[in-house]
C-alpha cells in the first residue's frame, strides 16, 4: 500500500488554516483519497490534555522551555497514535499547524532555544511534513478575525500586533529556510482564491 | 552568599529514600543549614500537574517516549521555580529522585533511548546533582516494603520482581558510570546505620 502524506498548514492565528484545511480535504476526499483532519497543539486524547494543561494556565505559569517539551510530548503522542497510523494505512494527515508552529512560537527571536526545538524534533519526532503551505496575512487582518472568533483561547492571540508581526515575520524566515518543503501562500485575498492555489500545489504532488 | 547543593536519593521502590531524606534533613538543620526536601516527579505546582497526568492513566496510555518528555518538562518547572532559587538562595536541596530515575527508569535495557534522556538532560536541565546516593536493597525488600505501603501510586511497583531487578541493576550501573558523583549505600539494614553511612558522607562534603 502506498504511504500517506502529512500536509501541514502553518500561519499565525487568523490566517485561514483551518478553512482552507477544510477546503482542500473536501477535494481530497472527492478524488478518492482518505484523509484525516488533525491540529496541534493536540490531535490525540492524550496530546489533547497536554494542549489542556497547558493554555488553561495564565501566561507565565510555564517558562517556554517548560511548553517546549510538553508541546513535543503532545506531538510524540499525536505522531504515535494518529499521524503514523494513518501514513501507514495510506491516509493523508492534513495537520492545523505541525512542528513548524513550535520552531516559530518557542524559537522566535531566541536562537538558541530555536536550536533545541530542532534538537528535540530529530531526537524524540524524527517525522518532517512532506509538504507545508504557510498561509500568510497581515496581522492586522489574522487580529480583527481572530478576534471576531469565539472561543476561551485567546492566548496567543492576546500579545497583540506587534507579536504576530514578529510571528509573521517568523514564518517567512522559515518558508525561504526549508523552501523545498514550504509553500508560502498568501492569505489576504478570498478564501477560494487562497484555496485554488493549494490545490494547484497539490494536484503537482504525487500522492 | 555560598550557593546550595543538589543532593538527591535514588534507588527502586521501598529503598528507603523518604526516610533517609528526612533524617538527613534534620542533621543538616540541627547543624544551621537551610533545607529544601522535595521529590520528583513533581516538587511544583506544575511539575506536580504533570507527575498527575502521567501517574493517573492506564498503563500504556503514554510511550516511553512521551513520558520521557513529560518527565523532562517536570523537571524543568521544578528546576527553575525550586530548586535553582533554593540553590542560589544558600539553601540545600534534598531531592527524592531526579534525572538518574528518568535514566534508569526509562532508559533501562533500551540504549538509544537512555542517549535521548542524556540529551534531553543536556539541552534542558543542564543541573547534575552534586552528590547522589543510590540506596540499594533486594527487591524483595523492596516489594514488601512498597506493598506495605497505603496509597493508589502502585504504577512503577506493580511490575514485580523481575523488572526491579532489572532497576536495580540499572542503578548499580550508574552508580558505577558516575562514581564522582554517586555513593552507593547497602540500604539492607537497619535504617539507623543507613543513616549514619550518608552522614559520615556528607561530613566530608564542603556545605
Amino acid at each position: 500500500m502506498k504511504s500517506g502524506k502529512l500536509i501541514t498548514f502553518e500561519g499565525i492565528d487568523g490566517s485561514g488554516k483551518s478553512t482552507q484545511i477544510l477546503m482542500l480535504a473536501e477535494k481530497l476526499i472527492a478524488a478518492g483519497n482518505e484523509v484525516i483532519v488533525t491540529r496541534e497543539p493536540g490531535g490525540s486524547p492524550g496530546a489533547e490534555e497536554i494542549r489542556n494543561m497547558v493554555l488553561k494556565g495564565d501566561k507565565g505559569r510555564w517558562s517556554t522551555e517548560t511548553e517546549l517539551l510538553l508541546f513535543t510530548a503532545a506531538r510524540r503522542d499525536h505522531l504515535e497514535r494518529v499521524i503514523e497510523p494513518a501514513i501507514a494505512a495510506g491516509r493523508h494527515v492534513l495537520s492545523d499547524r505541525y512542528v513548524d508552529s513550535t520552531r516559530v512560537y518557542q524559537g522566535v527571536g531566541r536562537g538558541e532555544l530555536r536550536r533545541k526545538v530542532d534538537i528535540l524534533h530529530t531526537q524524540m519526532i524524527g517525522r518532517e511534513a512532506d509538504l507545508t503551505f504557510v498561509i500568510d496575512i497581515e496581522p492586522e487582518v489574522g487580529l480583527d478575525r481572530a478576534v471576531a472568533r469565539t472561543g476561551d483561547e485567546k492566548r496567543f492571540e492576546s500579545f497583540g500586533l506587534e507579536l504576530q508581526d514578529r510571528l509573521r515575520r517568523g514564518f517567512l524566515d522559515l518558508a525561504r529556510e526549508c523552501s523545498e518543503r514550504v509553500v508560502l501562500v498568501d492569505g489576504n485575498r478570498p478564501k477560494d482564491k487562497v484555496a485554488a492555489d493549494i490545490h494547484n500545489v497539490i494536484k503537482e504532488m504525487p500522492l
